[in-house]
Order: C-alpha cells, then structure tokens, then sequence
C-alpha cells in the first residue's frame, strides 16, 4: 500500500506477520484501530505484553501456562495413570472442552513432517519417554490429528513406548455426530467402518 | 473457550474485539504470538501505541495523518481546483495508487445510512460545504462506493453542493477492467449500457 503515514505502515507491517492476515486484513485492523478510542488500543498492546511476559511452557506437560508446574499437572483430581498426548495447546483446548477426559496431557508442540523438515527431535518426544519412565502410567491415548502427519507421529511414538503393561490407543475417527453418511469423504466413511463397534 | 489463563483469555478477548476476528481466529493469533519471540510481540505493541498516539485526522481533509494539514492537502504539487469525496481513508489510499488523480480530497468518514442510524449530520460533510466556499474548486467528484448507500449520499451532496460553475461528478460504475460479460452481474452490466461513452 502507498500513502500511508510511516507509523502507520509500521503497524500494518506488524498485524501482517501474524497468521491468516493478508495485507489488506492488516491494513482494516489498523485503520479500525486508529479510529477507536485510545483505551481500545491501550487494552489490546497491554494483554499483548502481559500474556507474553506471563506465559511459559509447563516443564511436565510442556502446555502453556502461567506457573510451572501446571494446573493440569498439579491437580490431585485428575487420574495420574492416564496420560493423553495431544500436537498443542489448542488441542488441549478442545478436549477440555469435551469433560470426557479427566487424565494428564503431554504437549507435543507439532508433528513430525519431514516436508516442513520438523523431525522427533523437534518435538517433545524425549521429555514424553523420560515421563514415561518416572510416572506410573497404564494408558497413554494418541490424540494427534487424524492427518498424514498426525497418523505417522502417533505410529512413532506407539513404537517407542510400546511395552508390556502399558496401554497405547488413539482416539476414533468415523463420521462425526450429526452428519450424514451420503456427504461423508470415502476416506471417513471407510475409517467407520473398519472401525465399527459391536453393540452386544 | 474453557480452560485457558486469564491473562490468555483477556488476550483473546481483545483480538475478538477487532472487525473480521472471530473467537477462533483471537485464539489463534494469540496462541501464535505468545510462542514467537518477545520482541513480536513488544514490535506489534510497539505500533499499536506509537499509532494511536501519532495519528490525527488532519483538519481541512479529514484524512488521517500525522501532521495537520497533511501532505495531500498542503502539496503544491495537486491541483487546487479538483476535490474528490471519498467515504474513507481506505478509499483515498485505493485512489492515490491508481496514480490517475492530482486533486484534493475530502474524508466523509462514512455513508449515510438510516439502517445503522447515520445521518448526513455523523460525517463530515458541513466541513465539505464549509470548503467548498472558502475555496476555489472547478469540479468535485463524489467517489463513494457504487453501493446503495454511496450512491444515496453521492446524490445527497450533489443536491446541496451543486451551484453555477461547479461541476460534480460521480466516478464510473460498469464492468471491472479484464472481466467477462457472461459472468457480469446484471445491474452492473446495465449501468455500463447506460453509461457508455462515445470512442469518435
């Protein structure tokens, strides 16, 4: 964009580094911005550095959080032989989100994708095994997405802690609730039916 | 969403307060900007502060600027005699890369809009009227958007601008340049047989 003032193009030039704003995108926050009361803006730069400054990795669960260890880690409610591996703490999010589960996490921090040159040693797999060793857990559930990448992350760490005693599963794919089976992708629909279970 | 910090909650609020960022979308920027570096963080805060401090609206166009007059209405460069009204400074910054205008401009800061509750009285078009008679314009072209509301406050002005010797103009609607007449929308292909122009 032409014409625009200096420290206005400075702020365009910073809303178009974050994810999924283009520059035109960049460019309506910022101009948004400017036009709003000056709280609105004092509001958003201070969350901006007080969530920087405050928020680091859990050094046992490696999910974002506030002190180390976790509430996740730290709560005496939640059930010390379940361990469920998740890609981030979005996905955490959302099986929280669920009340289903009621174990402990383990943050990944990505999968391994050789095409984006992110390989075991990128993630937290080693702090997974050395967890693994120290804690006393019966099962450990998989729940990386169910992508290309997310199947082939899970396949490697099952084959790294696959011992006797230790149970290693992976959360379902199938058709998700609600839809149906005409719209569904071969691929899901397939998926449910291997994956059929019996009823008796 | 459940089960995040405060201090990452009242991030994501505040990204959710912006146009065109859902709670999703809030969850995300924050969860990408408290992974990056500091200093991403502390530059887009940066920005965001030093903006809304420098940026005023410039007194004679309304633009926003950072020095009142601004560069576009104190140039001796731009023709004193032209005066485009645009709806916003997005529009004026659209304008200025055509490279196609040397005039004046005049920010409205809006359309009139019963819907939304705006009227003629929440822009600036008292400030228009007021340097319409204080300066020596030959034409003003109204350049709203060609939607109902730009073409109901283009037609607005007109009717209280319009005096011996001042010629008022409304930029051309008809079909975007490259475009196919098979997959133009019929009002549009309409006002470009209305509007057609004389090649000899």
């Amino acid at each position: 964009m032409l014409n625009t003032t200096p420290v206005m193009q400075r702020l365009i030039d910073a809303f178009a580094t974050l994810p999924g704003i283009g520059r035109k995108s960049a460019a309506r926050l910022a101009y948004y911005l400017v036009r709003q009361d000056v709280s609105a803006t004092e509001t958003l730069a201070q969350a901006l550095l007080s969530a920087r400054r405050a928020i680091k990795l859990c050094e046992t669960c490696h999910n974002l959080c506030e002190t180390s260890p976790c509430d996740f880690c730290t709560s005496p409610k939640r059930d010390d032989a379940l361990l469920c591996v998740v890609e981030s703490p979005q996905d955490l999010m959302a099986i929280e989100t669920t009340r289903e589960y009621h174990g402990r996490y383990h943050v990944l921090h990505g999968v391994i994708s050789p095409l984006e040159g992110i390989g075991p040693r990128d993630l937290k797999i080693h702090e997974l095994l050395v967890r693994l060793q120290q804690g006393a857990f019966r099962e450990i559930i998989l729940a990386t997405n169910p992508s290309i990448e997310g199947e082939a992350t899970a396949l490697y760490i099952k084959n790294l802690v696959i011992t006797a005693g230790l149970r290693v599963s992976r959360i379902a794919s199938g058709l998700p609730m609600g839809s149906q089976l005409e719209f569904a992708d071969k691929v899901t629909l397939g998926r449910s039916l291997l994956d059929r279970r019996a009823l008796s």
